[in-house]
């Protein structure tokens, strides 16, 4: 199955204990392809300015990564500055340049309208709908969003949320979405917006999925060597995706599979700053991973 | 196994965004043996002013928990008093008063000094190695301890856990012990100390063990009624060594399952405020919830 995702391409300015990177490769849709491509065909929607280096995403084309649908646009593209403390989960958002962001409206690429898989990064839920409305009729649609669109368009956001199967989210988020302190209250309520499955990403702490089949409760991996959790959402949702595209199975015991397979993406992602350690990645390493994650977690019946 | 906990008894004032209470029972040691008293023989030492109904612990003597150990003094009870918000994971104290702890120094019983599993809750680490002296050659010690002990006596503390084969501590406790923020680093440093085990509890975002045998992540069950996190920790602890206890067994595999039942008990004591809930659970209700866990972490390999 083909995917097909709409987010942002972007320089990141990002600062953490460890180290500090200046206007590197980012973005969500960045993020995603990069891990999705391990897993099935990525096509990009999103836009850049004058300024953006596609050649440094050239890696990604080898990886079966359709980047025809990055719309080049005159003026500087999107950037983001951030800074995170010795919680890594949170960061810190020091500047915000939307540029050629700001008039961004995705218009895809005729080939791309048949394809099965949609994830709709963290932007606005009008484009988020916008895209759709140009898909026929994908089987799986998983978006994102964040707290600036919750309380900013609400309205929009719920009625995006009626096309989605899939949305992944924070506890923050979750909570503020669904008005509602009790993270479990929080996913019964939006699961009756549109929603068949609610994945809650929890950084460090793993990410828990509730959907008809059941909570599942996925670990994150401990790491000795954490650099920068920029973009670790993302690569979530592009193991996740990923791996149900290329598996084309959403029962309950799969959607476990890729939960697993997006937490062993994010633990990749946050190894190094901006894509390169997910640039750098082998299957093999992903399978050791997953194998990792199987030892964490195991515990025996009584 | 009969296992001896040295801890408080205690008046708890609490209040949550769920609704509060006032002067109820509580205490380390209350909290541990109400949990552990489940799977194995308990007796408590602690102290309690001429003010504390000691017959209110009734239920726990039905449960073979032996509350000989509990001195009682003239003065006060020691009271703890705390405040919750939306995310429980952190109770503000708003005020402590020792009262007769301020003066307790522990005596054990001429019966408790052969006991094989011993908990140490969190007092003061003098206080905890009077404990040990006294008893003949334990099996298996585990411990709790807190910032203010981190802080305020490390030497005595690290001298304590020369002599703890299991430490039990969250994980803002462990990155200040080892002054590491990497939680791997930070564990593997307190490990050359004398634990051959770290069990890193987490509140809602479930626990983490280390030790030789590997790394165990365990959730915590998504509750949709929490009333009270206050002595989750220690009923986590009671539920992980009355297992190790019931069992004697303590390698990796029954380990993990200890750190899952200490995630049982902890799931419980939350659902009510005070002893409640542990006063009035049922053992079948334990192994139902131990195999919710189970069902909640489970995932097939690729």
């Amino acid at each position: 199955m083909q995917i097909l995702v709409v987010g942002s391409v972007a320089f990141d300015t990002v600062k953490t204990p460890f180290g500090e990177a200046t206007e590197v490769l980012g973005g969500s849709a960045a993020y995603f392809a990069s891990s999705a491509s391990f897993f099935a065909p990525v096509s990009v929607v999103a836009v850049v300015g004058e300024d953006f280096p596609l050649d440094d995403l050239q890696f990604l084309r080898g990886r079966d990564v359709d980047l025809a649908g990055i719309e080049r646009r005159a003026g500087r593209t999107f950037r983001w500055q951030g800074e995170y403390g010795f919680d890594l989960n949170e960061a810190k958002t020091l500047e915000t340049q939307l540029n050629v962001f700001a008039e961004f409206h995705p218009r895809l690429p005729e080939a791309y309208r048949e394809h099965d898989v949609v994830f709709l990064a963290n932007i606005d839920p009008e484009l988020q709908r916008e895209v759709l409305t140009q898909v026929s009729s994908p089987g799986l649609v998983a978006a994102d969003t964040m707290n600036f669109w919750i309380q900013g368009k609400p309205e929009a956001l719920r009625e995006t949320l009626k096309h989605v199967q899939i949305l992944l989210i924070n506890d923050a988020e979750a909570r503020m979405l669904a008005k509602e302190p009790n993270l479990v209250r929080a996913a019964k309520t939006i699961l009756t917006w549109g929603p068949r499955s609610l994945v809650i990403k929890r950084g460090e702490y793993g990410a828990l999925s509730f959907s008809d089949g059941g909570w599942f409760a996925a670990p994150a991996l401990p790491l000795e060597n954490v650099y920068d959790p920029t973009g670790a959402g993302d690569a979530f949702a592009g193991g996740f995706l990923g791996f149900l595209a290329s598996t084309q199975n959403f029962d309950e015991a799969n959607l476990r599979r890729a939960v697993i397979m997006g937490s062993v993406m994010a633990s990749f992602a946050v190894e190094a700053f901006s894509l390169r350690r997910l640039e750098h990645l082998t299957y093999p390493e992903i399978e050791v991973r997953y194998r990792q994650f199987k030892h964490l977690a195991h515990f025996e019946d009584l």
